[in-house]
């Protein structure tokens, strides 16, 4: 769904019969959750929770709408079009909840390429070129006049709670509901290990890329496999099942192809898709591809145990428990040579309290839940 | 230099008094030799050698002139702009030479990118809309029109021999003098080991790239040591002088803005640039960039034994002599910690009598070597 710029909000203003959402004090408003990434951008609109749910969330969750845009990732596309598919995607989450912006109670943004609080400064600015944009929108302009000057205030009255996020705090918000205490270990086409402290502190590894050595990611892996066809081709290394897997897969007759198909397109997702075919020739006993798997085992371990040290997350004797979340297409469990699980083994050989987790909810939803946890704290603390 | 391309040729037309080389067959003629590569491309004009020379060289070689272009290698720039800087380099060549095209023997390009026999049918074929261009000039238009279909006889008279190689191989014959026996290893930006024997079999290992595993090349090891900053700062691996003597060069404060920089920019070179910077840690006894050199070391040497163990270089018993040709920065002998002899000792190991070469003359005398050697043994054919 793509909305000329000056249209996005115009559904405001036409009176809804579908019984949505109209009114944040009619009921107690909506949350929207975004999850910001280089693929693309996932939005979904919650409903507030009551103030007991804290201690047993419902099951399901109240999810009213969800929708999805292309790549929110300012260094991919630029800082215009990443706040256009921000806007787009929150606009059109409520069109489908039927909900309106003043029903919105708050607002978290889970966003690649966030790491420091200026990067936080900069989200928010994204969206203040959207004051011109719905400032044609004669039911806001009264309002955006009145708002304050942070950017996000454009969009949303003064009253709604925005929050800005790496994507990765998302992701971990997903398996902790909301609770950011942990380490999450994202292994897709790239990988992160990202953690935080019950007060506060927090720490990364990895995800600088692979040229910096994120050798665990979806594309080190297939990186280290489409090398191992090339070292074998070359006679600099042994012979392995990859050859003729990754060729039959990419419709190429000869491992020399191999250089024209890897730096024809520079996508790293479409050299990361090659890793369903490294796991198929490790699980009929490959021993490179094997080999492949086990060191990105260590890698994607090593990533969380550093972030577990310096936070002192495991606690002072080094024994305590600490929740693990893990997120992303390597780490999922449906293969027999399951990587998450030796992930799993690898950190408890060093943290045996560590505690695994695969949330049942996506990270959009996570952001959703961070921003509830946050308005129920700040709700608590004036009451 | 630039031309405007109608323009190229019009030289030929103005009489010189500069005593060049007006004719093929007042004095013997010159021949063209070129390195063109992904970063510039070089042309030599050399008078041609007596058949008395084949055993004894001149010293020096009789190199009338020189010129430098930018880049033709056709994956970087296009084929227009790849041909364009082809003929344009070789006219230039010729006007400082004071000869005209009525005076080339023979012309031998070098080319990154050639691999096999249709990668030189296109080189050839680069130059076909040469016709078009130079058929503007009325001197050589009847001669084009008189030539065979071969598109470089667009360019030059039909008797003049036209060679066409991957880049490697003129530096392989920079180092033979123009003989194709042995292997050459190249290791700047990027890496390549070569070979030939003696009867015309060839065979290559490595140069497929970075993400293909060229971890010897400049880029390899320079991105191993950003690898080993970003890790000394996550906590994953050990501290290194490489932080501070990188994060100085680059007049960066931090590592987390390694990551910025060194996606701000996708050229491979860059990041190569950084080697000097590990070989002076490596000196200084860091032990984390003494690891990175003696792996690419490792890499480096396995390339060329690749090479030699498919071509049998080193003869049925394996313990034969052939030369192994060391082109590129990586492999100067300007360093203590000199990564060339390394390799040469690693490569000695399983090859006693690998005779390691460093040439005295640049890849493009190396291509017109070629071309004369591969002259002189038409000529004694005929004879």
């Amino acid at each position: 769904m793509k909305h000329k710029n000056g249209e996005i909000w115009e559904f405001e203003n036409v009176n809804s019969t579908t019984g949505g959402v109209e009114d944040a004090h009619s009921d107690g408003g909506v949350i929207l959750g975004l999850d910001g990434g280089t693929t693309s951008t996932i939005c979904i609109c919650m409903r507030v929770l009551p103030l007991s749910s804290s201690s047993n969330l419902p099951d399901p969750l109240p999810i009213l709408a969800r929708a999805v845009a292309g790549c929110s990732n300012h260094n991919s596309v630029g800082e215009a079009a990443a706040r256009d598919t921000l806007e787009q995607v929150m606009a059109e989450t409520l069109v489908k909840a039927g909900a309106k912006r003043s029903a919105v109670r708050a607002v978290c943004l889970g966003v690649s390429g966030v790491n420091h609080p200026t990067d936080q400064e900069r989200v928010l600015n994204w969206l203040s070129a959207a004051r011109k944009i719905v400032s044609k929108n004669i039911f806001w302009h009264q309002q955006l006049l009145n708002s304050c000057n942070n950017s996000l205030r454009d969009i949303f009255p003064s009253h709604v709670k925005l929050y800005v996020h790496n994507d990765a705090v998302a992701a971990l918000a997903s398996g902790t509901y909301g609770k950011l205490h942990g380490c999450v270990l994202i292994a897709g086409t790239g990988c992160i290990a990202y953690g935080f402290t019950e007060d506060g502190q927090e720490a990364r590894a990895a995800g600088a890329g692979p040229v910096l050595g994120d050798w665990g990611s979806g594309y080190g892996i297939s990186a280290q496999a489409l090398t191992a066809v090339i070292r074998a081709n070359d006679g600099r290394g042994p012979q392995t099942m990859l050859t003729n897997s990754i060729l039959q897969s990419l419709g190429l007759s000869s491992p020399d192809e191999l250089i024209g198909w890897t730096y024809a397109d520079p996508s790293w997702a479409r050299i990361a898709a090659l890793v369903p075919l490294v796991v198929s020739c490790a699980e009929a006993g490959d021993q490179i591809a094997n080999r492949i798997l086990d060191e990105a085992v260590q890698e994607l371990a090593l990533d969380v145990k550093a972030v577990v040290k310096r936070l002192g997350l495991s606690g002072p004797d080094g024994n305590g428990s600490f929740p693990v979340v893990m997120v992303g297409g390597v780490l999922e469990a449906n293969k027999k040579w399951d990587i998450g699980k030796e992930v799993t083994t690898c950190i408890q050989k060093t943290y045996p309290k560590a505690s695994p987790i695969r949330p049942k909810v996506e990270p959009a939803v996570g952001a959703a839940l961070l921003a509830w946890n946050s308005l129920m704290k700040e709700t608590s603390k004036l009451s």
